[in-house]
């Protein structure tokens, strides 16, 4: 095995404490990565949250984060030791079902292997993630962080990216798409940033007034506040695609009555059982979806469109060993836009 | 005003009885319709049993009927005296909305006049439907029937038709489309048929394997049985479209389990709210949709696509005089596939 240290979750209490980490020897495709920034996302502090507590696997949260290639396994032929890499929320999938065979391992219906808190597939480990200094990856889950990116604002592009990029693909936004983003959080300004750069006419949706400066900022073209009646019946069925980020349980309805004829409401994340009246649906033939994450395909089609259009998160970048009091603000949403860990700290 | 004679809710019964009506003397625009054809919709039996303990407005149903046209207002200007017509659910719309603008008359921003138990927006009088020897409409409303349709089989084009056309038509069905209709009754037959000659390989769905054959002798390819786990897991992910017709509440989860790939599940009419898990939609990038109706245009072009390619309803024509009958037949789901009335027997 080999050595390494990381934050992890200790006994019934939701701090993480800086703790020796166990990696695994180099499979022959694996890689080793020295971990130099991990974005803080807000799946981490749920899985922290429901550790509360105690009991369970080791927590060692952290799904989106960049570093350098330290050591290669002997059948590896994409890195060389030094490369930067990229890694995101699933490291291995079971490479054979039909989502697999598609490019979307995201829903391999063997179900992926999650970066942490998840089950190695061949060894039966459980998996520690990116709040560490090092981390081994199978080659095949490790994307080359294209040169130009600003490695430390890129991080987050490995899960906040690639999960606001899928619907905007899928759903096929391009110039002259009319887009709403839901919440402007650390999903939804990537999401405002990355439909503006495909050549959508993008709005943001917020409860805050204040955020209008900071949506122009980032390119969008207008602000609708969604505590102002007046202002969301203005923009009653006006958009061919609203992305809803916001990831606590809300009414869907008021988000979907502002999709044109056609168009498509996509929420991000699981929120568990949703409700929406069929009137809703049915009245301008509109179409519910979800999206969460990507496959390898999108994932490096992702990070070249953003370096091609210089977009990484805003984010605070602080030292590791300032986690805890990261996670507090995360909870009061006391960021703008994504918190940066960064791991030097950790030598 | 004029005088016709038809079938009307009387009292505190679900019991129609024959009672002479008056109908308005034309407006410009307007056509007298002879009734000969009118399809019995469940609409009609929710209509009839809402009914039940009396009061409200006289309600007389009736909402995909053909006829005859007898007389011309002096401003109509696309039918004359003989013609054959077909008109459905809705009669008039504001004529200026977005949706109506758009040829989306079902969405008419200011709600589309219901051919029964709607309010005419000119008199405010309550609008009587099709189950009826003589109908007055405007014409914009009324359609010709193309030559070749069997006008008592045609007859449920004009609701049921419209409403399977309208999903089929806005999802892009057509050759190699994989295609499931879950329930095979009067709207499901139908879906059959229009998938089919739409060039779509097409499923049905259904809790009875003794459809199977009936199923085959519409065009499908295949049945799947619901009750079956084994036959709805084999299905699983393998259809691009699903056309649920199923007009009782239910979990759509199983169905949209069926869904492939950036697939929709499409439910037809106003099921009140509906709840699914989100990582139903979200494994897949799925979408969830809703329809009801169609607009002016996409019944026309329903009606010459039917004629096209020989499409009516397989239907059980009666005489008007048994309505309470049928009524009864459709409770019971005792009907394959739709109930006519033929209205003759009304002089």
């Amino acid at each position: 095995m080999r050595s390494t240290v990381g934050w992890q979750v200790e006994g019934p209490s939701s701090t993480l404490r800086r703790m020796p980490l166990e990696r695994r020897d180099l499979r022959p495709d694996d890689l080793a990565v020295r971990v130099d920034y991990c974005g803080v996302c807000h799946t981490d502090l749920h899985a922290v949250s429901a550790r509360d507590g105690g009991g369970g696997r080791p927590l060692v949260p952290g799904h989106e984060f960049t570093g350098v290639v330290t050591e290669t396994g002997p059948a590896v032929t994409r890195f060389t030791v030094g490369d930067p890499v990229a890694v995101g929320n699933i490291v291995d999938s079971c490479g054979e079902c039909a989502m697999c065979r598609a490019g979307q391992e995201n829903f391999c219906h063997g179900f992926p292997t999650l970066t942490y808190d998840g089950i190695d597939r061949h060894d039966g480990s459980a998996t520690l993630g990116g709040y560490s200094r090092e981390y081994v990856v199978r080659e095949r889950f490790a994307y080359a962080l294209p040169a130009g990116l600003d490695p430390a604002a890129a991080a987050p592009l490995l899960c906040a990216g690639i999960t606001v990029w899928e619907p905007l693909r899928a759903l096929g936004v391009g110039p002259g798409t009319r887009v709403a983003v839901a919440g402007l959080g650390g999903l939804g300004h990537l999401a405002v940033k990355i439909a503006v750069a495909l050549g959508a006419h993008t709005s943001v949706i917020s409860r805050s007034p204040g955020k209008a400066d900071d949506a122009r900022r980032l390119g969008a073209h207008g602000l609708i506040v969604s505590t102002d009646p007046e202002q969301m019946a203005d923009a009653r069925d006006r958009f061919d695609v609203v992305i809803d980020t916001i990831s606590s349980p809300h009414d869907l309805g008021p988000y979907l009555r502002l999709v044109a004829m056609d168009g498509t409401l996509s929420h991000l994340g699981d929120l568990g059982p949703v409700t929406v009246e069929t009137m809703d649906l049915l009245v301008g033939r509109k179409k519910l979806s979800s999206a969460g994450s990507g496959g390898r395909p999108e994932t490096a089609a992702m990070l070249d469109f953003c370096a091609e259009h210089g977009i990484t998160a805003d984010i605070e970048l602080l030292p590791s060993a300032r986690v805890n009091e990261v996670l507090d603000r995360l909870r009061r949403n006391d960021v703008r836009y994504r918190f940066v860990l960064d791991m030097s700290d950790l030598d």
